[in-house]
Parts: structure tokens; C-alpha cells; sequence
């Protein structure tokens, strides 16, 4: 057992110690009924003193996550208690959860809606690519088609689902029709897997960080989740299958391709490492691939449907991204004996998507190629992230960021003693618009981190964004030099 | 306690009894605790055998109805069980629940999009109403504005929730735009009311019969409700108490007026009476008017939430009857209170609905006023419903049926002996699709009902599907007959 302690740290030792060991726990690199090392051998190790290495024991104890007993040691417990965050009641949630208001989603879309406000919060498209004119054209042939005002089926209509399964061939995925089903956008198809598939006994595992709507879905049901965590490369398969043998989760939500919110690709590897996990322990994924189209070199990694030989991937994306939101249009791919419960929940959620707007995209798609509009994007965003690298070299060199190559997600991580809240609520004041890290974890984590949509913002307002993020951050740093210099120490709970 | 027994029913006397009196429990017309009479009066009431009327108790006793205690008499027990249908798991419901597929309500589309059906299965509203060529224009001054077609908020386009704001008026209804929600229609109205209110240990009322798409949604969220009987003013206030004070519901969900399926309105005595229990007893009214704009002589009894001192009526209603139902545009009125969780049940659905069609649709009815469209269509389904009054008088005298005021739902009531599942297959097979009673109810019922949906069909069509339906009733009658004349008595379960 690895520890990684910090003696400047303002946290005291015995709590980074039982932090660091509470992960092992739940991320399964402690399994149950191992054995801790004795008081004696860590405070030996790390020169620690007993009493210190005895306190973080106690903390362990306390919240059920160990077992003593006098001579045997310390051990693993055998069953893990849920975070007590997920033993509240799910609804009416009539307190705000959050900061500011109804939840970061809800913050999210509000400052994008704000006319003052310069925002990266939420993860949008550039609105002068929207195909308006085509659209215009598509929207009056479909209005030629009685069927389009009427009502339809729950599944979809056949024009739009053949053009989907010819889009979704440049994500490696072969499908026929039938095996489509076109849903209100991605957070519809997430919800509806929940509904078809997750009683609420069973477990769900996540990245962490994760996609923010899915958390507060998870919330709002009350469900039983565990976050496995990630590195440069994602999600850790050893991770989920330690998660596995105590979880028997039911569910593994993954966006493996140009990940929200840190941007970033899950190896080859990884992905075929968890197909492998999901056949051994009978689970199965979610691949939310709603950026996977958005590859700037034109080569992104094909789809985990693309390779899935037992049908265990449901497939969602959507076109909000990749083309417009605001024909609120997305679809799941998924073997039939997955799409039967699926349109159960669909039938009972809001019966079916508007007529309309599937024909008329699909008579878009049918004239406009999709890839015509994507070799237009592409660059854009290329661009557009380009000039987002530069900008926090200049302005906010202290941080670190990922560099992503597709979509329009990028994750910063900020010097060690900022406080989160602290700036993303400052950043409003000054105008600008963040997703604070805190949205997209399911536990709060020590170190700041913030997610930069720059979908939207040409290079000037990018750079103008990040100077004034930079002026903030260092308004920051010289508030906690004078405060350490006072005190002698840094504190990162300021 | 009143009983009515026939002899000549294939029903065991005792079989006769013991569900009435199950009846009487479950609606409350006998209370928690009260004493049912001894054997020796019941028989001697109705001239049965002691052992009659004690199988009749012991039937009851096994199932936990009641309780008897050696000289204390027989009492109906506290605690009710839930009937074993609501104890089944939800999902995934892999085995299709209904007798052709996956659930009425996926037959009724599958109905509907039949081209060789002449189908009164699913409540349409007639195609040659709907505006197509003012849609088109409203659709390209929407395209004029960029938000069209980006993300949206969750509430809604306020240009829509004005117009929606103004609308309501004509039920009765003042509100700001500040408390309408715009939904994707009203089946949406209520899976959202459920998310936001209802927890699983919840306990929700509805009449019987009522929305098929109600009881789905319940029976997949697995959850525990109470059907209380109706007569032909509507529901009955009493058994509302009565289920009150036994189980504490959370809501009661009702469709007050040119209810689904018998098209029938509450009268207002009900409704005031119903106002007053949900604040005795603590609990919502969600009222769902998807037809209360559709009164024939324009003067349709005003909506609940138009005389709402406490605030407790979350009203739905949508554009898919009145107007057109490809849009996929429904709303909700309800007070702030309510509005927040709803609005975050909202977003971990699907966010919000198309700002493309919500704009389209505000410029439509501000341009045009809804009134002059429903001063076109209200003659229309008067006319229609008067034909099919007369063809059902023509073809199937031997039925009951009711005569709705408005909408265009009508419900009918088959002589005894008619098995529903079997008329309803074979009217399919004819070519004429129908909603059996079943469908709208929580548990099976002896007598056999349809509903017959008549908007979209002229007085022609529906005279043939009449025909056909009349023709098909007289040779199960005629085979009745036979039977009956060869064993000597009817069969209700033949």
C-alpha cells in the first residue's frame, strides 16, 4: 500500500492517510477482507507517529470501512456503506443542491442565457455552422408529408433511422434500421437505459469525473453509483473490476471518446479490456459517444459498439453537438432484446419525437451528407481549441490542461490551494462562465479543477475569457501568499 | 352491505359474494376495522347456506381482507395488501405484458399506422384540421432567430408560455407566463409529475377507468396505487376519503373533464368536494384537461386549477388533441413550489423541448388565435359523435354506451356474456381496431367495455366500422345462444 503524504499540507496527516486509503477502498485496490498494514509497520514506513497513523484508522473505523479486532489486525469491511449523499431521499428535492440555484445543469444553461455573461460553462456548438437554410427547405418538404403532424411511432421514423445507421458506419458501427431508435437527445437515451434496465438496488459505475446530467439523474433516483477513477489514458480497468467483484454492478456508464468533461480518448486497449469485463461479470455499457463524430484529424477511435461480439453496448449519441440542439434529436443503437424495454420507457416517458423535425432531418441528411458539415466543423473547433492552448499558456500558466483532439470539452486543473467555489463564483462576477470540476465528481475531491466548452467562442472572445481567468487566478495566488506569509501556512480550505 | 347475486351466473355463489365484497373493501365503502355481517345473517338475508357465506369469509381471510376472531365476528383487516400485481418487479419487463405485444398502448399505435385498419383504437384528432400551411410560415419567421436552433431553457420559450398563459383564460385559468412549463405533451406532464412527487413508498389515486398511458407508466415505475370506482357523474368523492384515510396518498391523478375513456365530465360538486379532501388529506390533484377545450357548445365546465385556494392542482394540458399533435408540445401550471422539482425532473429527462417548434408554435397562435381553430373542429367531432351515437344505436342496440359533450373519446359497455379479449381480437381481424376496457383499468373487470375514438373518421367511416362491429357482436351473441341451449347455462368465461 502506496501513500503519498504532504507535510506542508494544510490537511493533517492522519486525514491524508485515511483520504488515500478510503480511495483504495472504494476503488477496489483494497479488497474486502484484506489486511492493512499493522499501526506499527506504516508509522515505521512513513515516519509517522502511532498515534497519528491510529487516528486515521479511528476515521476509517468509524465510517464502517474497516474492522479491528484486538491481535488480528485491521481488515477491510465486508460491506461497504453506500456515501450517505446517496441514502437521501431522491425527490421532491425542493432545496437546490447546488451553489447558486437548481443544480450546476441548471447553472449551466442559465449563464449561457445571460447576456452579460461570457460564458464556457455549457457545451455548445458554434450557432453560425446551424445548417438554417437547408433546414428551412427540409422542414417545408416534410410539411408536404400529412404523417409529419400526426402522431408516430415510439421508435422513430424509417427515413430518419436509415439515415442514422448510414451515419453511424463512420463510427465503425454497422447497423440495421430495426436496431435504432431515435430518442429527445443523449440525456433522454441515458434515461431511459436507467429506466429499462436499473431497478434501484442495482449498481451503476461511472468515470470519474463524469458527465454532469448523468449525476444528477443518479441523484434525483436515489441510485446506488460508485465512481471508478481515471488517468491520461481513462477510466482504470483494474478500477471496474475490483469495482465488480464487490458491486456486481448492473450498469457501466462510459464516454470513451473525446470524454466529457476532460476531453480526452480511452485507449484501444482499455476498450477491449472492458468488453472483456463486461462479458465476465454481466454488465452492461453505456457508450454516450455525443463528441465521437467531432475528431479533428478525421480519426477518431471507432466506437466500443463498433466491436462488441455479445450485444452487451448500448450505443447513444445525438445530433445536439455534432450538427444542432435545438431539434432536441439524438438515437440509441442496442440489440432488440435491449430496444423492447427501451421503448417501454420511451412509450411512458413522452410517447415519441416529433414527426416533424425526423422527417425533415432526415430529408437534411439524405441531400447534405453529414460528413459535408463535419469536414466544416472539424477545423473550426480545431482551431478554436488551438487558440484556448495558447491562451492558458499566457494567462494561466500556473495550471495544467488537457489537450484534446476532437469536440469541444477542455478539463484545467488548478495550483493546489484554489478554491473551487470560491472562483467559479468570482469568474461570474467578473463576466465569465465556468463549469466548476465539482459538477462532474460524485464526492468532492481536494484540488480545483474547472471544464472550458470553447465550441461556441471565436479565438478573441477566447483570449478575452482567459485573461480575465488568469487575472482572477493570480488575485488568488497573491491572496494566499500574503495569508501564508502571515501565518506560516497555506490553506487550501480558505 | 348491499349484494347482488345471480344464481344463473357461472360465478360459484360464494366466488359472487366474496368479490363484492373485495370491492367494498377496496373502495373504502367499508372502512378499516368496521364488522361485516355474521354468517348466519348474510344467509339468512339472502337465502344462502352457512357454508355459502363461510367460503365466501374464508376467501377474503386468506387474502388478508379480513380478519375473524371465535366469537367477535369478522372485521376488514388494517393493513391492506397490495395486489400481487404491483409486486411485481418493473423492469426490464422483457415479456410483453398485453395479449398482442408490448402493452395496449404500443397496440393502439401499431392500430393506428395499420393501413389495412379502419382503427377507433387511439384518440386522434382529424389531419385535414391541422394548419399546415400557417405552421410552414410560422416555422420560417422561428428559423429567422438563431435560438431556434441552439440549447433552450428547461422551463421553455417565453413567448410560448405567453401565448399558453392566455389560452388557459378560456378554462378558467389566470396565471403568469412565470408558472407555465412547456412539456413534450402531456403523457410527459405526468411522467415528470410522478418523478418530482411521487416516491416509491408513495401511494397514488386514479379513477377506473382512466388513461391507459397512466396505468403503464405505474405499473413499470412499480408503484402502489388505488383505483376508485366512478359512476356516471365521475368519480366518487366518498371513495376518495375512504382511500384517504387508509392509505395517504400523495396524489390523485384525474381527468375531470371529457375524461379518458368514457368522455364523460365531473360534475362540480365533485370537483369542489375533491378540492376540499386534497387539503384534508394532504395531497396533490394532477389534472389532466388534454380535451377540456374540445366542448361542443363552448361552454365545458372550467378547469380545477381555475378554483385552486391552496395551490395543490398541478394542471396539464397539450396542443395534441386541440391542435395538432406532431409538434409534441404539451404544458404544465403549477406553483412555484412545485415548479422547481419539476423543472429538475425536466433536465435529467431530456432537458427541454425543441425552442425551434415552441417559437413556431407561439408565432401560430399569435397570429391566429386557438379560439377560431376550435370553432372549426368542436362542429366537426359534434357531428362525428353524433354519427356514431346513431350507428351504434343502428348496429349494436344490445350495448350501453355514454354521450360525451365534447372530445372525441366514447366509451360502450357490452351485454354480460361478451368475452372482451376475444371481440377484440377479431374485430381486428375484420379490419377494425378498437381499445378494449381493459386497458383502462388496474384490475380485470366481469363486464366487457371499448372505447371508440371517432375523431378522425367521417360519418361514413364510422358507419362501416360500426357495421362491422355490430356484425360481430351478433354472432357472438348467436354463439351464446347455442351454447346456452346445449348446457343450460351462459358463460361469461367462454
Amino acid at each position: 500500500m502506496k501513500l503519498s503524504l504532504q507535510r506542508k499540507n494544510d490537511l493533517p496527516l492522519y486525514r491524508q492517510i485515511a483520504n488515500q486509503i478510503r480511495e483504495y477502498i472504494r476503488t477496489g485496490a483494497l479488497p474486502i477482507g484484506s489486511r492493512l498494514p499493522t499501526i506499527r509497520e506504516l508509522a515505521h514506513e512513513y515516519g509517522l507517529t502511532r498515534l497519528t497513523v491510529q487516528s486515521a484508522y479511528a476515521e476509517l473505523q468509524s465510517e464502517g470501512l474497516v474492522e479491528a479486532g484486538v491481535g488480528r489486525g485491521t481488515f477491510v469491511a465486508d460491506h461497504l456503506p453506500i456515501p450517505t449523499s446517496l441514502h437521501t431521499p431522491p425527490i421532491p428535492a425542493l432545496s437546490p443542491p447546488s451553489w447558486l440555484s437548481q443544480g450546476i445543469l441548471a447553472d449551466m444553461m442559465r449563464m449561457t442565457a445571460h447576456p452579460d455573461l461570457l460564458s464556457f460553462a455549457q457545451a455548445i456548438p458554434e450557432a453560425t455552422t446551424f445548417p438554417t437554410q437547408d433546414l428551412s427547405r427540409s422542414l417545408r418538404v416534410a410539411l408536404d408529408d400529412p404523417a409529419s403532424l400526426s402522431y408516430s411511432s415510439t421508435q422513430g421514423e424509417l427515413s430518419l433511422r436509415e439515415q442514422v445507421a448510414h451515419i453511424l458506419l463512420d463510427r465503425g458501427i454497422v447497423t440495421p434500421p430495426d436496431l435504432v431508435m431515435i430518442t429527445s437527445g443523449a440525456q433522454q437515451a441515458i434515461d431511459l437505459a436507467l429506466r429499462a434496465f436499473v431497478s434501484r438496488e442495482d449498481v451503476i459505475l461511472v468515470e470519474e469525473p463524469t458527465y454532469v446530467g448523468m449525476l444528477e439523474l443518479v441523484a434525483q433516483r436515489g441510485q446506488r453509483i460508485v465512481g471508478i477513477p481515471s488517468d491520461e489514458f481513462g477510466i482504470l480497468p483494474d478500477a471496474v473490476e475490483a469495482a465488480c467483484k464487490r458491486h456486481h454492478p448492473r450498469l457501466l456508464y462510459l464516454i470513451p471518446t473525446f470524454h466529457n468533461p476532460t476531453g480526452l480518448s480511452l485507449s484501444n486497449e482499455r476498450r477491449q479490456a472492458l468488453l472483456r469485463l463486461a462479458r465476465t461479470y454481466n454488465f452492461l455499457i453505456f457508450e454516450d459517444d455525443v463528441a465521437g463524430m467531432l475528431a479533428y484529424d478525421d480519426s477518431a477511435t471507432p466506437a466500443i459498439k463498433a466491436s462488441d461480439p455479445d450485444g452487451r453496448v448500448i450505443y447513444a449519441t445525438s445530433f445536439s453537438k455534432v450538427l444542432l440542439p435545438g431539434v432536441r434529436l439524438g438515437m440509441i443503437v442496442a440489440e432488440e432484446k435491449y430496444l423492447l424495454p427501451l421503448l417501454a420507457a420511451r412509450r411512458t416517458s413522452d410517447l415519441f419525437s416529433s414527426p416533424l423535425l425526423q422527417h425533415a432531418l432526415a430529408d437534411y441528411l439524405h441531400r447534405h451528407h453529414l460528413s459535408t458539415h463535419l469536414q466544416r466543423v472539424r477545423p473550426l473547433y480545431h482551431a478554436r481549441r488551438d487558440a484556448l492552448l495558447s491562451a492558458l499558456q499566457r494567462h494561466l500558466p500556473e495550471c495544467s490542461w488537457t489537450c484534446p483532439l476532437g469536440g469541444f470539452n477542455l478539463w484545467v486543473t488548478f495550483p493546489e490551494q484554489i478554491n473551487e467555489r470560491d472562483f467559479y463564483l468570482q469568474a461570474i462576477e467578473r463576466g465569465v462562465g465556468i463549469a466548476p470540476g465539482a459538477a462532474f465528481f460524485l464526492q468532492s475531491q481536494v484540488r480545483a479543477h474547472m471544464r472550458l466548452s470553447f465550441g461556441a467562442h471565436t479565438p478573441e472572445h477566447i483570449e478575452q475569457g482567459m485573461a480575465i481567468l488568469g487575472d482572477l487566478l493570480h488575485t488568488h495566488l497573491r491572496y494566499l501568499q500574503r495569508v501564508a506569509a502571515r501565518t506560516g501556512f497555506t490553506n487550501s480550505l480558505l
